[in-house]
């Protein structure tokens, strides 16, 4: 007999969310050959062990140009630090310098990455069992996942012009819709932006209906060739609608896992939404690593502060993959059985079949065709079949790319016909 | 009007234990040439900030040794990383080498502090509305957060011997003891520790009761002067009823933010709690930082394993703090009116005064006094005015513990008369 009945478990370990996240993660361990064009993760090519100690003596000589003597650098990098982080000034500053938002750095919340920020958010909106979410559809797992972990329902929202409908739909059901989920930034899984209208549209229902809007921007700062970026949602933001989602994986250094919140809404107690994140995050990781956030902090003081500046390469690169893929899909899948959405930046591309895709195919996808990718299906919350897969043009360059496009293309061809 | 009203955030934002350690944390940054006996931080006195690039390149080494190429290498330390974490194997040797816990690496999630692993475990047995937790009291105040966080009830335990009457009082209320936390060595916040049969007699009510012991480990290698060590539950555990709470912020580096569970119990849906512990972490923090493992790794690395040999020397500095009180309490209070425990170890002293020690005694004191410490009241569920004081040995050292001591003596003896 086990130790354990998973009946009394908490229910989201059983819940499709969580199961989907272990099985992709197991996916790709199980087939450690298979080239992957599953995760999300950022090129590896610029990696550098010595980047970490650099960044870090740079965040130390910031320290010491602030007037803090040699016991307090220490003291701050390796000892118990303040719950909000050590770094939101300069966060704060880069947000200015790349997004033009201009915040408070009293209204951001270092965390443990962006999942974390996620987490607290959904947490400290989830009051009681009236509480819902809407989320655009089809959702990153990462939201419905920290929704689930806080016992709070999503409700699914396939575009901005369903908003008002499902909001009102919600309230009809005696549910408090607490806040809308989006990426209006080269989103994942599906790759779309939203246009400046329909951002400004946003804002304005946002307004009218009293919701607030839960902006995350991981993959901002890699538009496609030749595309310009748009103002973010929380840069056009002039009455504190939008907590904005923050990640450094992607634009700074995955492996320290830092990003962070900003939540400059005030709150009826006194002081802000930020202080009351701070709260929940002591009970949740009592502060994020100062070691990781001072190399974070080093990187920012690197770049001056322009991520965009310190990522030219990886976007040249995020932007190259993008055209490989666009051209291999067009000259491989000339007769329209086969469509792919061309987004105008970011990681993912949408690939849409006339076959069931599931994490059947997948398996056979990995054991048989060495290729890994992420039926799309995980990103929706109901059963429904979806035949369409997502593949990510960041982790394989080059011939790797291009090999593992015409595995997943000798998949397609072999199921078409 | 405010942008948000906190009646429809997280009842747990409003609670008195959240705002407890908000408030401890405030008070620190508010007086801040305030002598702090108040937070059980490690000492900084062998704080080196070489250190970290060279656990870094110690830790870079082992992968290099175990036939990672240098690719490999960068991607181990820089990129995503695996949810339940890259050091469990170091972990579990530092279990062999320094607590006689033998248990496989896969058994271990590495958590971003030991927070979030008491975070993980709790969300995981709070199933339902019936469902509550036990623990030991006075009990550390991150326990009843986390506790909170996940709508999970708490119910106090004074004393091992009245564990079966709270869980029979529970359980004939219609409640569901999941678990049982106490910290049986050097506890925060009573200084106290569990003689061997009392850990034996938890060990047979924890099978005969079909409970989970939760158990924290912070201190244990700090004993008193001439004091042995007893074995962990863990140690003694061969039934898997221990779920064990790691901590290396006062053994390895606080500013690394890294902990860990040990959770080998089985569960009837296959596999261990550790892979239910590593779902809800994929939610939570998605990994702990890769860098901050690996320097925590490399300390592993350079002290074969031993941090009791590591922690030589702040365990001298700690016993000789202990003694340090112990004989200033003595000298300054001969009558009786103030008495102190007289711990085997750890960090903390508790000093028992005949008036109410509150918030605001603990105010005059940082700002008449010049001294820092936390009233015991924190530290218990019900509101009952506590006539004690917690004081920690780990922060200040020689002439100014001594001037903390003077000055908490000044403030005890005005009282007095």
């Amino acid at each position: 007999m086990a130790d354990l009945d998973v009946t009394t478990l908490h229910a989201s370990l059983t819940d499709r969310a969580l199961n989907s996240m272990n099985f992709l993660n197991e996916i790709s361990h199980h087939y450690p050959d298979a080239i992957s064009l599953a995760a999300g993760r950022p090129t590896e090519e610029f990696f550098d062990l010595d980047d970490v100690p650099r960044y870090l003596e740079l965040f130390a000589a910031h320290l010491r140009d602030r007037g803090l003597d040699e016991p307090a650098v220490r003291r701050t990098i390796l000892q118990y630090g303040r719950t909000k982080g050590i770094v939101h000034e300069l966060v704060a500053r880069n947000l200015a310098v790349d997004e033009d938002i201009h915040v408070d750095p009293e209204a951001i919340v270092v965390t443990a990455g962006c999942q974390e920020a996620m987490l607290l958010t959904l947490r400290a909106l989830r009051a009681d069992a009236t509480d819902v979410l809407l989320a655009i559809s089809p959702a990153y797992v990462g939201i419905t996942g920290a929704a689930r972990v806080v016992d709070l329902p999503v409700l699914p929202v396939p575009d901005v012009d369903d908003l008002l409908t499902v909001v009102k739909g919600a309230r009809a059901d005696g549910l408090r819709p607490r806040g809308f989920y989006v990426m209006p930034d080269f989103a994942n899984p599906s790759g779309l932006s939203m246009d400046l209208p329909t951002r400004h549209r946003l804002l304005e229902i946002a307004a009218a209906e009293g919701l607030l809007l839960l902006e995350d921007n991981p993959y901002g700062l890699f538009p496609a060739a030749g595309v310009d970026r748009l103002p973010t949602l929380k840069a056009l933001d002039t009455e504190r609608r939008v907590v904005y989602l923050g990640s450094f994986a992607k634009t700074g250094l995955p492996g320290a896992r830092v990003g962070y919140v900003v939540a400059d809404q005030t709150v009826s107690s006194g002081g802000l939404f930020a202080d009351e994140l701070s709260k929940l995050k002591s009970m949740v990781t009592v502060n994020t690593s100062p070691i990781a956030q001072a190399v974070i902090g080093g990187k920012l003081l690197d770049c001056d502060f322009s991520l965009t500046a310190a990522n030219q390469r990886e976007r040249e690169i995020y932007a190259g993959n993008l055209q490989t893929v666009a051209c291999h899909l067009a000259s491989a899948f000339p007769q329209g059985e086969v469509t792919w959405t061309v987004p105008s930046g970011g990681f993912f591309v949408v690939i849409t079949v006339p076959f069931a895709v599931d994490d059947e195919l997948l398996t056979t996808s990995a054991q048989e065709y060495g290729v890994l990718w992420t039926p799309m299906a995980h990103f929706y919350e109901s059963d429904t079949p979806v035949n369409s897969l997502r593949i990510s043009c960041s982790g394989a360059t080059g011939p790797q790319l291009e090999a593992a496009l015409d595995r997943l293309t000798a998949l397609i061809r072999d199921r078409l016909s």
